[in-house]
């Protein structure tokens, strides 16, 4: 069966920083149209980063779409013609000040394919150690760096500080590789 | 460190049938204050369904954001004041034509916490079998029904067919149920 909708118009609703929001009107299958709201988003990467303790190096941050804090692995959104994998090694040194021999690929996915196209790009990053060359922050971003062990991860999900799909496949891949 | 943003003014930016937009005004902890481009969602579930033969279901259907079809667990919207299991268990039997004695909850998780409010309710569904009472279906939604083994599953993953982050965290607590 031939699924695909055939783009009739767009219609551009917002630009922002972060996202475009579009309207789409959409020809179906069986030849009828539907409109489709669409969040235009650059892409992000999100870095596994373990120290030499074995824990794992979180970010504590606000959300202001959840109104509260929460711990998530180093992320960033990718600049526009930036390599992911350079994006990753320049989020790890501006967020964590760690840095790594190289940034192993694991795997990429759409965080919420149902209405926006964010692409975030998941690495490894393979031998962890403190930046030599710091790169410049952000001064009107608020983060505190934590390490957590395996068993203190557990308690900050039953918590629900930990509680996003991205620092959740991050812990998922690093149980396995335990 | 008190990290918590207040939120000075909320713009209403579209109401859609998905998604609504807001941006806020927001004051730091430093006293500045910033903008938030913050997307409205009702949360969604996502089921991964196991069939006797050890084969996890997923539909193929067409992605407006991606301009491509996928393979994704079968999920979909909360109704409003819906139990998240409730849901779960109506997905399934639209989506699929299965059923199953129980809902076992699994986690739950934002997807995209730094520009959207998207909650996913992650449940196991217990002893899948046929549907005995067929839930009607949406004229308008083109589904198929796909079933895949394991190795199955990393064929469409290398091929970027499953690509999405609740299906990817669904095949990652099915390996490790193996």
């Amino acid at each position: 069966m031939n699924l695909e909708e055939k783009v009739k118009k767009v219609e551009h609703i917002f630009d922002g920083v972060v996202v475009d929001l579009d309207v789409e009107t959409v020809e179906l299958p069986n030849g009828k149209t539907a409109k489709r709201e669409i969040i235009r988003h650059q892409g992000a990467v999100a870095v596994i980063a373990i120290t030499s303790e074995n824990k794992m190096v979180f970010i504590r941050q606000w959300r202001a779409p959840l109104g509260q804090e929460t711990l998530e692995v180093p992320a960033g959104k990718i600049e526009p013609n930036e390599d992911p994998s350079i994006t990753a090694m320049r989020e790890l040194n501006e967020e964590t000040r760690f840095e790594a021999d190289k940034m192993e690929f694991l795997n990429s996915f759409y965080t919420s394919p149902g209405f926006a196209d964010e692409k975030m790009y998941l690495y490894h990053a393979i031998n962890l150690k403190p930046v030599t060359n710091k790169l410049p922050q952000d001064e009107d971003e608020f983060l505190e760096l934590v390490e957590l062990s395996l068993p203190e991860v557990e308690v900050e999900i039953s918590k629900g500080t930990i509680c996003d799909s991205k620092t959740l496949i991050s812990i998922l891949y690093w149980k396995m590789m335990q």
